[in-house]
């Protein structure tokens, strides 16, 4: 299984997935603003996978400071909000960064070498869970699936997006060990790709077989009536069930709607914001015009056109035919399922 | 304006436009087998434009015949079959090569030259038709907008995909023109890019507002409310009103449908097409598995991975708002109604 990201104490080795699946390269970041740069630039993504990456930058932080005690409160807070600045929707991040600050205040009477020590003991916690959250993910959304599976799904949920095995593709993972998967069609998720260039590239490597399409012919594919379910990962869920994932992903949902396809979203418990009470509350970020107009690097288009890209956007909770989070499969009512579970966790 | 076909007699000119929108550069043909290569690798592309472009070569390919009189009839032939081999999908192509061959019965007892004349004549009157076919066709389909319009379509049914002026564009003109336009949303059109290459850089020429969006960003900017018609060309019409246009049309049609946006088909008669009965009847153009793994010769994703590239689909008439023709809007029962219009044209 290919390390995402490993903590080294003193420096954070993050796997470059802007550079796959042409090369396997990892970035070496010795500070915070480092790791922010490379969750910004997309160096690093998948919502469960930048939350980790965050506490262990600011775990990082914690162990190299070498200023005067008393300048540490100031210091974390300060790199924790800059952390929290990389990206609006995901809401893994602010809730990684929260669960690093809780520790912080727990052993605040301890000095810094000791506070770096819970909180890398922390971080570390976070990434080991992840994985088997994803692995209990992946046994409760295998059960859904039936024999000779046809599985669409977009951008990459997978181990790439995840501390290992992923979410969506965690499920599509423990399937295919049953037997059960036939094909998955990967929408290639334009403009960043991460159909094209994570999730195939995973998936082969797993000999899981996959065909790659572009995100316009997903509807076509359902009209032939070549797709059993459609499986996505998730951003955030807001109380509700509503749920940012990458852009092209409500479409997906209206489309399998339409087609009777049941849809469902594979997101860990730390996905789904409480505070958050519907969709509509959710901050979508806008990405540079130049995703759109370029294509690594090279002029798709007029280069002065005006283009629109927003990196997410939000399907309803009555489009979702059920949530599978490590704890079981969460259905109507959202509000209330979503709430027992997650407080009950 | 520019001219997407010139003919000359002898050779035949073509705006190369997968060079669109770096360079405007043209091929000079002199072979119809030239002719026949620049649709297949679609360097000239579009329904009504592909149509006339064959014409053209056929034209010339007799102007330029230089064998005995009694060898004409099966040059004729085979080499309207090479042109009509070019392509599958759109109808306008099989469409102007049965409107040569007419021409070529009708004048079978003449010699060479002056068939080579009649055959001109025709292909030069379809390059003009085609004109003023799409200036009523956006006549006709402007009326069908309200003040501050905000259009989306997909690929280009422009003045690059006919002989000037367009079909989806020629209303979006139309209607520009009276001020009605507030925004066109461009869909790029993976895997071809026309939307991103093609519609972007004719818009601009003219001053019409465009925003360019990836395929995939559809359905949210529909559900934000910023979308009040849809409209795209087509590539055939079946008898009963069922629609093949670029991949991504259908998901478009279902999109609306879901928003309750109109969903109209822009196209002259010449592309309906009353010998097939339905969509399923239509065969659908399943072209490179490289032009979804690369972009314009650069890799996206793992080299060898499968995908799948039909270029085409079908979007059934009952998602159809109306279809706007050189004739008036049609509407359902399109099965009366485009045969009452196709046999009275």
């Amino acid at each position: 299984m290919i390390n995402t990201v490993v903590f080294q104490g003193n420096q954070v080795k993050i796997l470059d997935q802007s550079q796959l699946p042409d090369q396997v390269v990892y970035i070496t970041c010795k500070t915070p603003f480092e790791v922010a740069d490379a969750i910004k630039f997309m160096k690093v993504r998948g919502a469960p996978l930048i939350g980790v990456t965050a506490a262990f930058g600011l775990a990082m932080a914690v162990n190299n400071f070498d200023g005067p005690r008393e300048g540490l409160d100031s210091f974390f807070c300060q790199v924790k909000e800059h952390l929290a600045s990389t990206r609006p929707t995901a809401v893994n991040l602010f809730w990684a960064l929260a669960r690093m600050e809780r520790i912080y205040k727990e052993n605040a009477s301890l000095d810094t070498r000791e506070i770096a020590r819970h909180l890398a003991d922390e971080a570390e916690k976070m990434h080991s869970e992840d994985i088997k959250t994803n692995m209990a993910i992946g046994e409760h959304g295998q059960e859904l699936l039936g024999e000779n599976c046809r599985v669409m799904t977009i951008c990459n949920a997978g181990a790439l997006a995840t501390c290992g095995y992923g979410t969506a593709l965690g499920v599509v993972r423990s399937a295919f060990k049953k037997g059960k998967i036939a094909k998955v069609w990967a929408c290639e998720t334009r403009p960043v790709l991460q159909g094209a260039r994570l999730t195939v590239w995973e998936l082969l490597q797993d000999n899981i077989p996959v065909t790659l399409i572009t995100d316009s012919t997903a509807g076509y594919i359902m009209e032939l009536g070549e797709v059993d379910a459609v499986i996505t990962g998730a951003d955030r869920i807001a109380a509700n069930g509503d749920t940012a994932n990458k852009i092209g992903t409500y479409s997906l949902a209206v489309l399998a709607a339409y087609h009777s396809i049941p849809f469902y979203v594979a997101a860990p418990l730390s996905t789904v914001d409480l505070d958050t009470a519907s969709g509509s509350e959710i901050p979508i970020e806008k990405r540079s015009q130049d995703e759109v107009r370029q294509i690594r690097g090279l002029h798709l288009t007029v280069p002065e056109v005006r283009a629109f890209n927003p990196a997410f956007d939000v399907t309803p909770h009555k489009l979702i035919s059920g949530i599978i989070t490590e704890k079981g499969v969460m259905r109507e009512p959202f509000a209330e399922t979503l709430k027992a579970v997650v407080k009950g966790r």
